[in-house]
């Protein structure tokens, strides 16, 4: 690569964010290019816009020097893009260009693929359509700030990768088997960045350094042959109605914390440094709660909120049935009931054994005349990026330039499976660095993102690579 | 009424049996006749089978010299006949002449509501056809009782009402505002009687004296305001599936007690008679149990089944039902969660009192920013009729005499409403005999009655009608 150039100096910096705000206008036609495509990936009549925003994203890295192609899977293509060979470390960016379906489409304003830049109640410049932050917005951050640099220095500051999926809207099934099949090549980066994530507010930068794992099970406890009439049999035969409540109340201590015998035994606290900074945050926990409609934290009393959420793992029962649930009453003893129940496991859990200590614990409280079956339903374990790594160290303050405010840490309640994939399939570490807002209504009517959130997400993004490259 | 005569002699009994005997076939015809009218009371296309029923029986009520009438409802008619004035006690005879839809018709071996008489496995002349027991051939056994009396002795041994409904299987909504419409002139009678229950084994017959009654609650826990992402919320929100699920957990100690405070105040022990009596009767619990595929008895420990079955109070959860149940799985906190929930009361119990006792318990386990909702579905006292009645006596001595072995006093489980109503609403006790057996086959497929329990029903009724008259 002839003229490659690293914007080691502040000058370079400069000339690269000059060509962004020069260049928004035509980044902003590019995405609405994109967003007009209409990726829905769960719909298979869509399956030909799918393969459309593929070859979009293929013509378009082409253009900036990326060997890139629309790979085949049994589902939509990946798009696996390779920047020219450079110094330095070498990052996979991944973003997703499918996009969720658009109903109920009367709830809209406006066509949903034909965007439209707004400005809302807040006097704050919007785009509005289908994946405009979910997250075709998200992932053109990324390859604008590519495209700055090719234009402002001649070439990319670092060597850059990219694995662009269509199927994160709809189970994603098919990226495993893709990553693993494609290991060798994938694996030569160093660290994984995720386009995918909110910022901590809108003044204030995040990178998520922890997600949480996830143990999800399914209990059937079948009692009697058939159901009974209560009247009949009530009090002599058993109801598994009650030996599953028993076993979900177990589950919990008064206290808040989980009962099942070990649970805790992997589980560090938190660093006095990243206490300190979460505390830093500022969480309003009141209003938190208060947003969702409650007001008592219901797990482990003496904890904060955020740790309950990010650091703590937890038991939740996702759903229950047994008997009749119909309009009026049924007197019945049923003969089957049954619960979904997952454990949101933090860094250190094993999910294996967390499953089997959930199991044998069930099993102890099951009398002996009736029966359970356990359903599994996937297990991933925590991701932590470790907080003194070289990268995260740079990332952040790359961000931080750009804001002109430190960068927070931040951990998510939630999986982010892929994180976990490349962790597992491809040992590397994950920067979760997005520019979103929660009030961005992904998967919903009218869907956003912020002209800010797009427009800085991209000189963010230059601040990063070139702060990555040093 | 000039001829009419009491079988105070046994020569006259005998006759009236004898008459039973010789006018078998025929009385089995009268029953096929009724069989064959369609009147399933939940379908409004059978509503004029309903009326023709209830006309045929007016006919021949009123050939054996009943003032009967077919009076309209809101739904099917009632029929209320009343015989000549007569000295000794007045009976009010209940039974129904609806039926239950025969779904599905193709488990059916022969037409429905064209009766059949066969030979079953067992070498048993057994009369198919829906309503075959339940409840039109229960119901001729006592009319055609009267028949054999009017044609052997010119008259009835004492004064008869009759009271038929058409709705017992589709509600019965209707029944209890008659019942409080036409007080002045039901309530003259001085006991009630309803054919609509089982013998206690093939040999053995029986007067069911205690039913249990029944007080229905759903209740309903509302956490957050909306369904929540359990990544983004669990830990710190609180799930409803496990308040509830430590509701129904509280509801029952581990030695089977339901922990209600005050629950068993109001609940008398067993006469030392009624127990040994129960003793008597042989019932195996392990077949019992074994029957419905279950081992252990769930009930208070310590307790016979039959205690726990007919003389003790139960609390079991008929129905729960909160977040997702679908296939798969789906990481929701949901919003809401709720149980169907009943009681079966013994005599004593006052159904307000552990209704009230059950929502202030529930409502002391609601954590404070969550919230529940009560909805009430119906209540109704135990029904006893006393064990030292002299109408008891006398109708245990008829059955005896009949079957040639001491007839046996039962509980039930069940709540038989219609007994409620006599007391409630005419202030009359109830006595329940009947002649069908479990393996009837009731609301199913192939019903049947057996040859002989409508035979020696019909002899039965007038045992028992005559030791009334006595």
């Amino acid at each position: 690569m002839p003229n490659s150039t690293t914007p080691s100096s502040s000058q370079a910096l400069e000339a690269v964010l000059a060509r962004v705000d020069a260049g928004l206008d035509a980044s902003l036609e590019r995405l609405y290019a994109l967003l007009r495509i209409r990726s829905i990936s769960t719909d298979p009549a869509y399956a030909p816009e799918c393969q459309r925003a593929a070859d979009w994203l293929v013509g378009e890295l082409s253009g900036l020097g990326f060997a890139a192609q629309a790979r085949p899977t049994p589902g939509h293509p990946v798009v696996v893009a390779h920047g020219p060979d450079q110094a330095g470390p070498h990052v996979l960016f991944y973003a997703h260009y499918d996009v969720q379906p658009v109903d109920p489409l009367e709830l809209w304003h406006s066509d949903p693929f034909e965007p439209q830049l707004r400005t809302d109640a807040n006097g704050r410049q919007i785009i509005v359509a289908r994946g405009a932050s979910d997250d075709k917005g998200q992932m053109l951050t990324f390859i604008e700030a590519c495209r700055a640099f090719k234009a402002a220095t001649g070439g990319l500051p670092l060597k850059i990768s990219l694995m662009l999926e269509g199927e994160e809207e709809s189970g994603g099934v098919n990226l495993p088997p893709f990553m693993q099949a494609n290991r060798d090549e994938l694996a030569q980066a160093d660290i994984a960045l995720v386009c995918d994530t909110d910022m901590w507010d809108r003044q204030t930068p995040s990178i998520t350094t922890m997600l949480r794992g996830l143990v999800a099970d399914e209990i059937e406890i079948t009692a009697a042959a058939r159901d009974l009439h209560s009247g009949m049999f009530g009090n002599a035969a058993r109801n598994p109605n009650q030996v599953l409540a028993e076993i979900i109340a177990s589950l919990r201590a008064p206290d808040g914390s989980v009962t099942l015998p070990g649970f805790y035994d992997d589980v560090a606290e938190l660093s006095p440094e990243l206490k300190a900074q979460w505390q830093g945050l500022g969480f309003d926990e009141k209003q938190f709660l208060a947003d969702a409609g409650l007001s008592l934290p219901a797990g482990e009393q003496g904890r904060s909120v955020l740790e309950m959420l990010w650091s703590r793992p937890t038991c939740e029962i996702n759903g229950m049935i047994g008997g009749y649930t119909g309009e009026g009453f049924k007197t019945v003893i049923p003969a089957k009931a049954s619960a979904k129940i997952s454990f949101r496991l933090v860094s250190g859990m094993d999910p294996d054994k967390i499953r089997a200590a959930f199991r044998k614990h069930v099993e102890a409280l099951v009398p002996s005349d009736c029966s359970v079956r356990f359903i599994p339903h996937g297990g991933s374990p925590a991701i932590t990026v470790p907080a003194d790594g070289d990268y995260l160290r740079k990332a952040l303050s790359g961000l931080s330039a750009e804001w002109g405010k430190p960068a927070v840490i931040t951990g998510s309640g939630g999986s982010i499976p892929v994180a976990g994939d490349f962790k597992r399939i491809l040992g590397l570490d994950t920067l979760l660095i997005g520019f979103a807002h929660v009030d961005d209504q992904i998967h919903s009517p009218n869907e956003k993102y912020d002209l800010d959130s797009f427009h800085r997400g991209i000189r963010s993004w230059v601040h990063v690579l070139a702060s990555l490259a040093e």
